[in-house]
């Protein structure tokens, strides 16, 4: 897979009335950066990930052992194993085995680049 | 369906080591965010549907006819109508028709809330 970078607009390009200036409202996405970040946002359209997601984020240390995660849920450890796969594959997230358990982190790159896309430009 | 604030957090917590910062990345989501939320990015976790809403977005004037929208597409014009409305069911776009055509723009707020979610908060 190849990487592309998003585009950055200048201020002032498109949305004339200035409401609305995130990239994505700026800008026309071409085919392969939508598919890639369709990808993305397709890892994290479930409530399940999202919140994961969130808990994996916020844990001290900035990594969190699958134990930690499925106490939050009325899921069983397959079910969140499944989900926490999704956001590996989708490279939201890393892992590493350490002994019994499975650490998760988040990978920030594939979170800033959501940000990127969706962030309102409001301290230009 | 009623609305709930992101939870805003200061800078500093969480994420110890600075690298991720964004807000999905320091505090838990709540279920009933993260259900709310999910339903915004199932939306846009498209190719075809984060296209329109870039295409939408940059267009003069802030809005786009429909026609101004299928040609950049290999799809039917249903097609492209049944992507508009799933963008438009989910409160990220909103339409009106002026005679013959369907007019579209987008709604800054939903795209906000995901740029709210995502946005790495690199100026603190």
């Amino acid at each position: 897979m190849t990487t592309t970078t998003l585009p950055l607009v200048q201020a002032g390009q498109g949305a004339q009335d200035g409401a609305c200036c995130a990239p994505i409202a700026r800008e026309p996405l071409g085919e392969g950066e939508a598919a890639e970040l369709a990808v993305l946002l397709k890892a994290v359209a479930d409530p399940v990930r999202l919140r994961l997601l969130s808990m994996i984020g916020s844990h001290a240390g900035g990594e969190a052992c699958v134990c930690d995660l499925t106490d939050a849920f009325d899921l069983t450890a397959p079910t969140i194993s499944h989900h926490l796969k999704v956001l590996r594959t989708a490279g939201l997230i890393g892992s590493e085995r350490r002994g019994t358990w499975v650490y998760y982190w988040i990978i920030p790159e594939a979170v800033n680049r959501l940000g990127a896309l969706f962030a309102p430009l409001t301290d230009r």
